[in-house]
């Protein structure tokens, strides 16, 4: 990592959010424990699929909310560190729109709406496999010290206003 | 059920909160998943326990934000339907205080705030097990038609002002 | 008002939104205070100005954080009042990411991303004259009984999935 | 001020709480053109109240969100700053419970829950006269640099857990 990196090219940047989440996913025991799997992953942006399974059930006999959360949330994770510099979830807020239930694929598509400091929001929106909305996520972002993949440059995180 | 309820007394209402658990646990998948185990439960309030194990981490080595919230959002759950009124989560807001780590014990305690009409507040602290709180979660409740014990009497849900 | 209405053409929901805010905006007298200016509004739209004046700001010599989230709100309000269908804020939740200062115009964009039942979901993002963002606002609304200029016909709100 | 301050007693916690009120108050015009009133201050708490005059109401005849919004902002501003430590709001949730009408008195009151580095969550309740809870609001406070009163000691912010 050098102190004042030359700005990323496009190409570059995809190649560097690409290789964020393959550094992240293998210790992303959860994400695995849940069967998450990638859809897509660029610069402040990732896709994330999953099969509400049986063990994924609340007492209503309905998906649980947290399972719906946790799939927003690793969309969430992997679309702001994609800069190769390590961020956290500093809060998060969630609006449940729609049931969803076993057997139904969820997608949780994430987009960062803003970058300022050491903060970004993000919006993550769950759909199922009829492109339903199921939960609307709006995460706030925290920018702690190092990087994802040591000794690899970071991505200037664009100064971006909401779309 | 009877369309107008005399009041509960105070060992009812408590008797209730114990059978609306009863009922749902086992149909709750997820919280039997991820071995989420009682500690309390009474009218508007429930206190859970989780040990964050292995498949519980994410790609920072740190407690997967989402297993905080299904935990959190576990406790919520059977607080709000204490009173044997079918009650689904609408909204909720989670502010990730501190990290937590495998093989520490987190408890989440769900305390009533408020109900007007169909919708309660209910604000749940999650801590490890030296007290330090990890994270602070508020949820919206929102009553739909039904009870969790079909024909069982329905706890009047208290006017209650927060504390 | 008619119980079954016909789907209103493009142009009468249009006619419909204008005239739902041509009712309320005499009576809403928060907003003259505050000398907010109409922009623009559409049906689940609304775009509304405020100039940041001398008796707007706080003990940090920067705009209010309230006055920022009334801004929000009032272009909150009239995106979810626009089908005739009386409707109030149940939530929300604002992300402040940049300051606003003293003499400078704030503009709220509002834009619905959901409707289910008699609840939806409107992202407002308020920017100043740079276009740079200010604040990130998502509202809930719950739709109550009445309608805004009785006896006109409502809207039927499309059962819409976020952008 | 002293870079390693001794910590405050009780009594001179208090004072700095005071004099940091008396040192935002008179710059925070929002608050003097609402006719806000102080209740109560100290570290970490303060209680205000603000009657709802004719131009605070919205195109509902209720007391405008916004505004209730603005009282429990200022409450929540003059809680965070109490410790002389220069403190900005980075997000706010409220919830909105029941209305409040025109010629009623409204109470914040403002509670930290927590602190952690330089961010603090604070819980507000608005309640109308008769003690009815009219709104519940949680804030997110960030530490920027320099402190209130420049040249005066700050207080140790203390590690607090939530109530």
């Amino acid at each position: 990592m050098t102190d004042h990196p030359h700005p990323l090219s496009a190409e570059e940047a995809q190649a560097l959010a690409q290789a964020t989440f393959d550094a992240m996913w293998p210790r992303d025991r959860t994400a695995q424990a849940l069967e998450i799997r990638l859809i897509s992953i660029s610069p402040g942006r990732a896709t994330l699929a999953m099969l509400v399974r049986p063990d994924m059930v609340n007492g209503h006999h309905l998906c649980h909310g947290g399972m719906i959360f946790t799939l927003a949330d690793t969309a969430f994770a992997y679309s702001c560190n994609s800069y190769n510099k390590n961020t956290v979830a500093s809060a998060c807020h969630i609006d449940f729109l729609a049931p969803a239930r076993e057997g139904e694929t969820l997608q949780a598509e994430s987009i960062e709406q803003s970058q300022s400091g050491r903060t970004g929001v993000y919006d993550i929106t769950v759909r199922n496999q009829s492109g339903k909305t199921i939960a609307l996520f709006r995460g706030k972002s925290y920018r702690i010290q190092g990087e994802v993949i040591a000794g690899l440059q970071q991505a200037e995180v664009p100064a971006r206003t909401p779309l």
